[in-house]
């Protein structure tokens, strides 16, 4: 497919804009896809932005993506014409490391290819994300979408779904377990949303007290000012986990001391400079600080048929392809319940 | 018995000297024991100096204690007179909160009673360590040691042993484990041993080439220069556990790109100032960094016949209480392998 219509950054300081690209025709693994939403996530700011310093222009972003097969290759069993299907972080990996084989292709030991601004598998290529009408991914990397979801609600579960999902799994968060969010975002929102379907008694803890209803709805049990002195006093030991969403710099230590003996807290945002931890937090209580990033290809499916199962989407607001730049400005300054999607049909004509 | 012979600190700038104390009389569960040996922990230093800022002096330190049993209350059944038995870092705790309850006495909810320089529960004294020709402890708090161990050896076990059994046991360290440990010291040594004993491929990261053929001679299967960037960009993901004791600053960051996915940090060592961990490290093969304190009492004791099985002792050099500042002096300078142990036939007199 030739000049097919994307939206694309061609410099850090400038806005994005309409731009042609061309994308692959399907070979026997791929499945092409007619894109319906992709949703705004804040790496696509930061990449279109340069602000991890290795965009390569033009960069077309958008890494959490729902749509329509159009065609397949040969090989192509799981998805016929006409499914709904996803992508999400990552479109290729080498397949074959000790992480790949077990299903971790997230942590790639070979580096796998994200799907904006990445090398493809054979070096040859630069991949354009979801801001684009069509895309074409080779079949492993595509995900079913359960038919009882509103698509525009699934597009952000694809990244923001999955990097609060995994976690949760991984450390094994169960009914009765007392979860903490901090930051009440594109991935916090969907923490409270997960921990509370997987029956967990949750706690927003938040500095902003215009934020509690919102929680509430949300499915948060509690909400705890983390600006009172005396509150975070009352706190302190009363956490199994600490789902910390927050990309801003602010202090761990604060966190961990609201951890019981064995907690753990999971930081899923990357503060712009390290963030100093007291090491007598750990040690007196032995309590974690963990990361996590995305999901595997496996763990995703796993999530999406959960969400299925329990009715979960993420809240969002639909816009066109040419209100981007405002939904950038605007997710900066966290006026966003609680992520943009756009409407792909925006971007057809 | 009243005014039985101890060693003290009288201030936090003056150096350790003799001192008489008094031990209470045992009661139903308690248990008196004449002390044969006790370890020099930098704990002790800590203490006697008041760089915790929280010392009661006159103070006696000593929390690795071995010894005998001379007397026992009459609902002691464990224990008889003649009993070769050892005391660690806490002597009571609450004995009711969900910890305890656990078998987690080191960390008591409501605080438990460290074996010196700490409130008794019925908050009417204050605790004098092993420095000391006896100590009185309830029976539930006083260890068997095994047989077939020097003793001497045995007694930094009740500290430095269990510090280093416990998390490499909570976090499951098994056989063909790549394990690695910073810092060749009290603490250091014993992680080599454990870890090694437990069937992990042990390397030992150090500064010094120096340490090359002490390590080697612990256990370590590998010696690996951390000064060296060549070296350090080949060990990256490569290790399953990091056993960091180290106390004095040092960048974590160094250490956690050394970790395979799922790799885990474990801190014992507790730098005077917080470290900064870069949440990249983390999130990018889903890192932790976990601490953890000693051991409780049920631990304690299935590390010590874990040693008895596995012919395991601290390597030591047995002193006598007069040259107990001298060695404080040659432990912060490192200058010891690897514990200083005090010989307390030297204070009968």
């Amino acid at each position: 497919m030739n000049a097919i219509n994307a939206y694309a950054a061609q410099k850090a300081d400038q806005p994005l804009g309409p731009f042609k690209i061309d994308r692959r025709e399907p070979g026997a693994d791929d499945v092409e896809i007619e894109i319906l939403y992709c949703g705004v996530c804040h790496s696509d700011i930061h990449t279109a932005r340069n602000e991890w310093g290795a965009t390569v222009y033009p960069a077309v972003p958008g890494h959490e993506i729902v749509g329509k097969v159009t065609r397949t290759g040969d090989n192509v069993s799981r998805f016929k014409v006409g499914d709904t299907v996803g992508v999400g972080c990552f479109v290729d990996s080498c397949m074959h490391c000790d992480n790949c084989a077990n299903d971790l292709e997230q942590y790639c030991l070979n580096g796998n290819t994200q799907t904006y601004n990445a090398w493809s598998q054979d070096k040859k290529t630069i991949t354009y994300g979801g801001y684009s009408t069509h895309i074409v991914v080779t079949q492993h990397f595509v995900l079913s979408i359960p038919e009882n979801l509103p698509l525009e609600g699934v597009a952000p579960l694809l990244c923001a779904g999955i990097t609060t999902y995994s976690p949760l799994k991984y450390w094994n968060v169960k009914s009765g377990d007392k979860v903490a969010v901090v930051g009440l975002g594109g991935l916090g929102h969907m923490a409270v949303k997960l921990a509370a379907a997987m029956g967990a008694e949750v706690t927003m803890l938040s500095r902003s007290p215009g934020k509690e209803k919102d929680a509430q709805e949300l499915g948060a049990h509690h909400f705890e000012l983390t600006t009172n002195p005396e509150n975070m006093k009352k706190l302190a030991n009363t956490f199994d986990f600490i789902v910390d969403t927050v990309s801003a710099e602010h202090d761990y230590n604060e966190y961990l001391v609201l951890l019981k003996t064995n907690g753990i807290m999971i930081v899923l945002g990357a503060p712009p400079s390290p963030a100093p931890v007291a090491a007598l937090n750990l040690i007196f209580g032995r309590r974690s600080i963990v990361g996590s990033l995305v999901g595997g290809i496996k763990e995703t499916q796993e999530m999406l048929d959960y969400c299925g199962e329990h009715g979960i989407t993420s809240d969002v607001e639909v816009i066109n392809m040419d209100q981007i730049n405002e939904a950038y400005d605007r997710t900066i300054k966290g006026d966003v319940h609680y992520r943009f999607v756009v409407d792909m049909a925006s971007l057809k004509n």
